[in-house]
């Protein structure tokens, strides 16, 4: 498919300037990072190519492009829970976006059920526990019901 | 290098348990995305070996691995802008962290010189400008007094 972005063809141009240029990696991706418009809190990391990109430019909702299913996602299409995109950063380099969302329905964005995928701290320290600690202690809604028998997409 | 972290066994420890399994991808890295504690603004995404995480968790101060330089990279170390680690996030799979960081010095996290990395807006909507905005207009340091000669790290 033909990137129908600007060519990357300085590093003035692309830290400076006001061009579109995204770097893509070997599999034609770029790491997308989703935080809640509201309160600021990361509610997922996921990855576009370039066409879930120019979607959710285009429709201010959130695409990306599904590693484990290997299909473009718009996310929420299943679940109902759409991701509205209020504001869409890019970094320094271009090879990594930022949307910050308002999410549909009950406001869950992780397929585990619970608010954001960030529900567990690692401790700190030399002498630290080595147990994660759940900072959501409830599901926001049961994956099951949600998505029945579909394939879970973490990967061991 | 061993990796010192608990073996991935299945989908339910990975998700639903408390010990840190992460999974490192194919280069054995672990995407890291960074934000300010205080205001929650994203300031980078990186990305972390084994080792890496491994001496963020027993310092508590932000360690990547940079892929343009192939170096661990202890952040703040030639900027002085060390990145204190307030709380150390893992998402579902336990395939990207989350740092929440509070910044020394002038706070800035990006090496052109803004706070942030993601300083540029991508308008939304079919017929949208195609010009990024620019959401700060002036740099907090100057990258060539910070960091004289050193090869700049975005790559084209």
């Amino acid at each position: 498919m033909a990137n129908e972005f600007a060519a990357r063809t300085s590093v003035e141009q692309v830290e400076e300037g006001a061009e579109l240029a995204p770097k893509f990696d070997a599999d034609g991706l770029i790491p997308a990072v989703t935080t809640a418009a509201e309160t600021g809190e990361l509610l997922m990391v996921g990855y576009m190519n370039a066409e879930a990109l120019r979607r959710t430019i285009e429709t201010g909702e959130a695409h990306y492009w599904s590693r484990s299913r290997q299909v473009l996602w718009h996310k929420g299409a299943t679940s109902g829970l759409v991701q509205k995109v209020v504001e869409l950063m890019i970094d320094d380099d271009q090879d990594c976006v930022w949307l910050k969302v308002s999410v549909a329905g009950n406001g869950a964005s992780c397929h585990v059920g619970y608010r954001t995928c960030f529900y567990r701290r690692v401790p700190l320290g030399k002498n630290a526990s080595k147990a994660l600690e759940f900072t959501e202690k409830e599901k926001v809604f049961d994956p099951k019901v949600v998505y029945g028998d579909a394939p879970n997409p973490t990967k061991l």
